[in-house]
């Protein structure tokens, strides 16, 4: 491979993930005003280990996760190596960072970030991403969102949000609901700058067939090493104005517990489907870590139906399909009836 | 295969899971008082269909469901062909019911019922069981369950229980917690009488070894068929008089609290571990239905440790453990500052 990383990849990688979760969670201590994240560092017998920070029962977070972690190990599972055969027979190491925030307002969506990198032998890569989670959603919120991360997106490459975008809403999918884990965001897989953009598993999918008819799109490492920081980034760029907009917005038991139902649909994709989190669990990860990304409480209630036209309808109808937020002027005449506009 | 199934198996087995069905909900009736069990039916495009029952917000259940189904396909999923490959290329038929009840009162388990026939080409087999899961476990309890379960087993054959006691402790076993889903009760799964007991995939199991400890043990339909019956009316001999006994016990929010967090568990243990839930998802099974199992309330705390010495503890240190509940008089001494003997 020619596309080398420099000499001090891993220090690099390590320390901008290690400063994302610093700025984030500093920035959400200020948006939050009252609740601050706890530190616990654990270490990991194989090499290496983490630090995880939680906040419980902010003003505004009810419960909310971010762990840093730095690992080493012989050989990376055959989950991986399908993707990276290159891989097989060397030591790896990966670093990354990753959160989830589960607001305590029904009108704030929760949220989920994690990028991360990896080395292993000849070959190395990026991934990472951010999505969102509404249960009452607003049409401006979810631009607002998308549209940060866009913006960090171009300022590297006007090629990548084209896939990413799409590539989220396929990731973050809960086939067994036919239904998106809430209006995605960004998200992308063994970024090493080489052929085309996109390196999942369904090549049959929209996100495949864009990148291919985008073609190769070559990047070195340092495009890719701020790629990730200009995305972690845009994080607190496109959820804190949510934060600010939503927090005071007065609600009931209702949308509570709208709120609480809807949380288990996160639960469900975590323990469903998520790669990431099933292989933590059954290769003996660090449980509590990996597990902080599910809800401080959640409800499941057998055969629940939103009434038609309801605002909670709105949610499965509109929010949690995918749709081009940008262009599709439909969107608005669908949200303005239900206040769900701006 | 020589031990034939009668003419009319199918119709007898059906017959058999609907009174089970019914039996189960009439009794879950009148020990809630108050709570009512609603159905709704619903049928399968590939063939057969199910009726469901839910019972919400009663005196004693806060939330559960009892389903039963029987359904055709023309052929069963690899998962399964493993397991059974005389199956391969046949049509096949299954009929069954389940339930998971989650009570409101911490001081009354959560309990679960499967019995299942299946017949495809050239093979047919029975399989099912019933497992408690307390949140402030008492050794009498458990003791009774099991012991109704035993009676249920021995009246067939007195080696069965020997080997479909510790099957269930694997089965409900969630591995990255390290615990048994509860106290256990009964496992087992693809009896067609021929061969030794065990036919689970973990060969090196100490259900396995008391199995070939045992070695073969012959059992003809008839046999299986009366086993699913006794074990169906053992349930609620079982598990009535728990509720009887615990249902007026005073709880304060300490215990409702703790209750949630480890229903959390029970949760994590359907959504990751078990096989048929996750089959289900992942291959458009019915949603509702299959997620009946799942609580209507539940809690995720990071980083939850009960107090050394706690009531609470006592519930991971002994109960989530597999043990001998019969025959180790150290329970007795364990459970006694606890007042969780009787």
């Amino acid at each position: 491979m020619s596309n080398l990383p420099p000499e001090n990849s891993r220090e690099r990688a390590k320390s901008l993930v290690l400063s994302l979760q610093d700025e984030i969670c500093e920035g959400l201590e200020i948006l939050d005003g009252e609740g601050q994240f706890e530190e616990d560092s654990w270490e990991r017998p194989e090499g290496g280990g983490g630090k995880s920070r939680v906040m419980k029962n902010g003003n505004i977070f009810e419960q909310g996760g971010v762990n840093f972690s730095e690992v080493q190990g012989k050989e990376l599972p055959p989950s991986i190596l399908n993707q990276r055969p290159e891989a097989k027979g060397h030591s790896w190491f990966a670093t990354g960072t990753s959160m989830v925030l589960h607001p305590k307002n029904p009108y704030i969506p929760t949220v989920h970030l994690n990028y991360r990198y990896f080395e292993a032998g000849p070959v190395w890569w990026f991934g990472g991403g951010a999505d969102l989670t509404p249960f009452y959603p607003f049409l401006s919120d979810t631009r607002h969102f998308h549209s940060e991360h866009k913006k960090a997106c171009d300022s590297i490459n006007t090629s990548l949000h084209k896939v990413f975008k799409p590539w989220c809403d396929e990731y973050f999918y809960l086939k067994h609901r036919e239904e998106t884990r809430g209006v995605g965001g960004i998200f992308y897989d063994y970024q090493d700058g080489s052929d085309v953009l996109y390196k999942g598993q369904n090549s049959n999918s929209k996100a495949a067939q864009i990148s291919k008819d985008i073609g190769k799109c070559y990047m070195d490492w340092e495009e890719l090493f701020a790629l990730a920081k200009a995305c972690g980034k845009a994080f607190l760029l496109g959820y804190g104005p949510i934060i600010e907009k939503r927090k005071d917005t007065p609600y009931s038991d209702t949308e509570r517990d709208f709120q609480l139902y809807r949380r288990g649909r996160y639960a469900e994709f975590n323990l469903v489907w998520d790669r990431g989190t099933i292989f933590g669990l059954q290769t003996n990860g660090r449980t509590e870590a990996i597990l902080m990304s599910l809800p401080p409480l959640a409800r499941w209630v057998y055969g629940y139906k939103a009434s038609a036209n309801s605002r909670e309808a709105l949610l499965t109808d509109l929010f949690t399909k995918p749709q081009d937020w940008f262009t599709d002027k439909s969107l608005e005449e669908k949200c303005r009836p239900h206040q769900a506009l701006d």
